[in-house]
């Protein structure tokens, strides 16, 4: 395996949201993307993929960026580093579907470099059904475990915890959905290289629409109550709380003169908000119960 | 004019969330408030008041608070100060409407206080129209300035300009409504005593449910279309931003272990999120031409 370099990376993260997308239309059968380029004034810039009123997608995004220029001054002070360039791209992925009974999905993959040769991957892929089904979300893990141990056995369970901690509501101490597996500032590590990680996000990248096809499968058509309706719309209003508040991406494109439009294709269409509702519906009050950090899905 | 102590705002403000609460019960005619006591397990307590399925009000909240301890650590780090005891008393406000056409608003009057000597009052009001009419955005703002005009005649421009500042997205490049006032850290001043602070204080309270009358009257049985209630689903959206990526009174609360339910009783109940909406209503363009700061709206 070759050492992978930035622009060899970007063309493959291009190549991934074309393969994404066309996927994702097969798999809807309904509607289309529509595309907007975008140009950042400091460097670089994106093409952001959006999508709604499909049958199985309500509303969603497949985002690419490369973009470039001064390394903006937090991370050069979170790293305690000197002025340098950077170089960062990636692929961004939040799915809202129609039907309450199918989760909503996110994948995020990036690669970040600067010109003082520092460099890591990032990523994470995590689930937010509005109603558990336990079975789908073991299943879930389990393609997420084997992802994993395809290149090294401690990534799962040091993943998934890491998504634990990351996808986590504190002001409401709930977990946004069932997880998934997170990691950032991957580099070099003993016995393991540049082209060892990039392997690893090739493929987590390149899985995404089998695993998103068997988490959502047959679910499109199960039948829904008026109240799921309205459960998926509080639940999509926890969404939006997570990534306003706590989503360390989103927070970092508002704060750096990112594209709006292309940051906040995350949010769901619709969303509501009760003071202090409590569900009262079973398959709900199962779900609000799993919304915990810790519980070991793989064996559930 | 007495200076007032802590006990004397505190109860003071209990009696304000009484009255607006009594006088919005009346104004709307068909709901009711509904009250939640709570206690700060590090010291003090407040009354959240909630009302929702009204005529007049889809949703909305009337909250008091009074709570004391230990100095949060992010305040005596802003102010350079060593560790003492504080003492924080406030109303806040933010009621949504059924009708489009009927503004957003929000008022907040708050006292804080130190064991060191060190003391201030806080607050403000703004309105969010969802559609706005300029005659009564020009009320509105003379409602305000005759208010602050009793008090001191820098106050309403000084305030406004606050107001301007504090309610904008900056990441939407626009602001969040018309403004209104907004003030924080009033202390002692050449020729404006404690207890002038707080017959100014007093007095926006007081006013809060005639200017609100006033903004909202004769709007609430106006003809909407359903293009009317969908930018208002969207101008909600926008409330909800505000609110969780900029407003320093949420994040404060939410990052000090605030009572959730009582600090995110601001958000709407519905809202929406489209990918680049662009309004094609006329009245909708016009609202979206006239966020941004620095319309005189008193000589508009």
């Amino acid at each position: 395996m070759n050492t992978p370099n930035k622009q060899h990376i970007s063309d493959w993260f291009q190549g991934l949201q074309d393969s994404i997308c066309g996927d994702l239309e097969k798999l809807d059968g309904q509607s289309q993307f529509v595309q907007d380029t975008w140009e950042r004034p400091a460097g670089g810039g994106g093409r952001t993929r959006t999508f709604k009123d499909g049958d199985l997608i309500e509303k969603g995004g497949v985002n690419f960026s490369a973009v470039h220029g001064s390394t903006p001054v937090k991370i050069l002070q979170a790293l305690n580093l000197e002025e340098s360039n950077f170089f960062a791209t990636g692929v961004s992925i939040v799915i809202h579907p129609n039907n309450p009974w199918v989760p909503i999905i996110h994948m995020n993959v990036r690669y970040f470099e600067m010109d003082n040769g520092v460099w890591w991957f990032g990523g994470g892929i995590d689930l937010t059904p509005h109603i558990i089904i336990e079975q789908r979300a073991t299943a879930f893990h389990k393609s997420l475990k084997q992802v994993c141990d395809n290149h090294n056995e401690d990534y799962y369970t040091k993943f998934k915890n890491w998504a634990d901690d990351y996808f986590y509501l504190s002001h409401r101490d709930e977990t946004r959905g069932i997880g998934g597996i997170f990691f950032d500032r991957l580099t070099e590590a003993e016995g393991i290289s540049k082209a060892d990680r990039w392997e690893f996000v090739k493929e987590l990248g390149s899985s995404f629409v089998s695993i998103y096809s068997e988490a959502s499968g047959d679910l499109r058509d199960k039948k829904w109550l008026e109240s799921d309706r309205n459960w998926q719309e509080i639940r999509r209003g926890r969404y939006v709380e997570f990534n306003l508040v706590h989503d360390k991406g989103t927070k970092f494109g508002l704060d750096t003169d990112g594209r709006t439009e292309s940051i906040l294709v995350s949010m769901p269409p619709a969303a509501q908000w009760h003071y202090n509702f409590q569900p009262s519906d079973d398959n709900h009050i199962k779900t609000q119960s799993l919304l915990k950090k810790g519980i070991d899905w793989v064996n559930h």
